[in-house]
């Protein structure tokens, strides 16, 4: 089976753009994927676009075809939904349709709007990826959800906030070369520690920021790529998703995430690899405590274990097994519908040494992308491999 | 090439359903497809479903992992949006795995909940499938931008409304035998023409209704269903997609669907059939206006000549090509998510002879399912076969 490659990605810089609309951040996404990529646009057969909240924060829905207008391609396009793992999905039916040969090439990617309503309404609205009738009626919000894991976690495995602020010392540390991250700012396990609560034990340094932003990546079939002469080293070799209840109380527990573990065993099995074949990752720290219980999923750590990476540095770029150096979702910032195609230009780049912190694994040839929807009630995971 | 099979369906009642949520409604649909397949529930691989606004009508997203609980599936699954042709959308990813060996059972459908809002609310949530900056704040509602098109279809090629009236009374003279759909009342042409203007030309019988409703259907690989022996007769033998710019503003004919033209070739390549292969199509009418559209795009039809099929007898149950046997999206109702694969399962069981309008093409082999979103931005067409 032939693995499809990473032909070019475009990434806008995250934040907020409140002169900006969703579809000209993907506008510019998409073109840059387009230029980088050198394939003829009018070679690509399909967009897969992801997109969470657009009816709610842009009054916009069916986004696909508006986003191909936008990026000038006359082809059928599709909005993937899977809450914050929505752009994860997009790679995954592409991957599937182009090592099938029912595609040369597809762009993927998504962009998400939040900024311009304001924190109180990208709350409310991103609390859609949880359950309405058994969850938000209750108060839930995704602060509240994820601090319920956090305590939980501590509860089953131990840790402590330190553990967490270290996560988010490394991710915003990280983030200091990355023009395209939200957050470029150092911080102190002390000043995230000494930062308000947000949802007891979750601060605001533990917490992903409200972003505006676009990614997209030109995806190709190995053989396009090939006959076409395309620089394009990064392969995707492995493709998994896996769901779960949405919501929280329907879980047996808290604090692990049995869709990230089946999302993981499948692309794992995909590509032929295990856990300790790689070499750099890109995981859905939405909240610090998401971080962890990622990694454990990914099997690089056991049940309990996880918790302690950053605090020992094997997590940060100095360690063996570096995670989010792009910033993640905590620094760079998190678009929803855009960030599991962020994810996957990160480690494109991290592979292709292209990347600002490529030389944290300069010998890396494996890399993972983990990009999780709500309470992880669905992810996909991607492995992505140097080809040639 | 294998071609996936019909393996069951379900469909509601379509209509109003005040105490009953999206999930509830598409448990119905779910589970009643996965009990007339046959296919044990732990051979699921996915589910691939259909919204469109439930953010605005429930505060509910992320109802991918939400409708695999509510049918007791613990397997990934991921929402596709497509505005109305968000079930196609579903159908055709569902096909395309299926064909090439990525899954044996994949569960498609969809569900809307859309009268709980009231019909102000729920028509300015449907705009949400047209362009916000460029038409929704302009005033545009579909209602509005059917009758645009409608009034450019007579002025280019002539017709009536007393030509559209006649594609009101045949799909709800077709409705009357399902006990599915919302609206069972057989009306006149004159009933059509006296009745209040919605939009002109388009009064209320040019109309859908608003809708509550869910649809699934339980789609196998060919091998599976043979393996285990499934009463499964009917197969897809063809999927194509269309897209086009999401505001009329940009097209250059108002009267035609560039995007079901292009879907429709795809499919017919596909199946390795013609237009004038098919014995049944149940087709997007939205607004009367918009079955002509699609039968000329299917090319059952010329330009121009699309107008006086039902005028002339040629699509009701008693003409050459019946169209929306099931009473279509006018007389059936339409709820958004789950359209198109609620004409999924009209084709099957009409092929099959299990629908009540079987008789309408008793030798029928050949039929075809046209899923359209927004003013026909996005469409989907396949083609069901009998296969044995």
């Amino acid at each position: 089976m032939s693995n499809p490659r990473v032909a070019g990605a475009g990434v806008t810089k995250f934040g907020k753009h409140p002169e900006r609309t969703g579809r000209d951040l993907f506008a510019q996404a998409g073109l840059e994927a387009l230029d980088q990529s050198g394939v003829d646009p009018d070679d690509v057969e399909a967009l897969f676009y992801g997109n969470f909240m657009g009816e709610l924060a842009e009054h916009q829905g069916h986004q696909g075809p508006l986003m191909a207008e936008a990026i000038g391609l006359d082809v059928p396009a599709t909005r993937f939904e899977a809450a914050c793992a929505s752009a994860g999905a997009t790679i995954r039916a592409a991957v599937k349709e182009l090592r099938n040969g029912e595609a040369d090439v597809i762009v993927v990617g998504g962009a998400e709007r939040m900024t311009n309503i304001g924190t109180a309404a990208a709350t409310d609205a991103l609390a859609i990826a949880a359950d309405d009738l058994y969850e938000v009626r209750a108060g839930m919000t995704f602060p509240g959800a994820y601090a319920l894991m956090a305590r939980s976690y501590f509860e089953a495995y131990g840790g402590s906030r330190e553990d967490l602020a270290h996560i988010a010392v490394k991710n915003h540390e990280h983030a200091l070369v990355n023009d395209h991250a939200q957050i470029q700012k150092e911080i102190t396990v002390e000043d995230a520690l000494e930062a308000p609560t947000i949802a007891s034990p979750l601060g605001l340094y533990d917490s992903c920021p409200i972003t505006d932003g676009a990614a997209a990546a030109v995806l190709t079939s190995e053989a396009y790529a090939e006959e076409h002469g395309l620089d394009a080293p990064v392969a995707v070799t492995g493709t998994g998703q896996g769901g779960d209840n949405l919501a929280l109380q329907d879980r047996a527990h808290f604090a692990q995430t049995p869709a990230a573990d089946a999302a993981a065993e499948e692309a794992y099995a995909d590509a032929g690899i295990g856990p300790g074949d790689v070499d750099v990752a890109e995981v859905h720290d939405c909240f610090t405590i998401a971080e962890v219980l990622a990694i454990e999923s990914l099997g690089f750590y056991e049940r309990g274990e996880g918790i302690s990476a950053a605090t020992d540095g094997e997590t940060t770029r100095h360690g063996d097994l570096p995670v989010n150096l792009s910033g993640g979702l905590k620094a760079k910032g998190h678009p929803v519908g855009a960030t599991g195609v962020a994810q996957l230009a990160t480690i494109a780049w991290v592979l292709d040494g292209s990347h600002p912190r490529a030389d944290a694994v300069a010998d890396g040839r494996v890399g993972v992308c983990h990009n999780a929807g709500g309470t992880v009630a669905s992810t996909t995971v991607h492995v992505l491999e140097v080809a040639e």
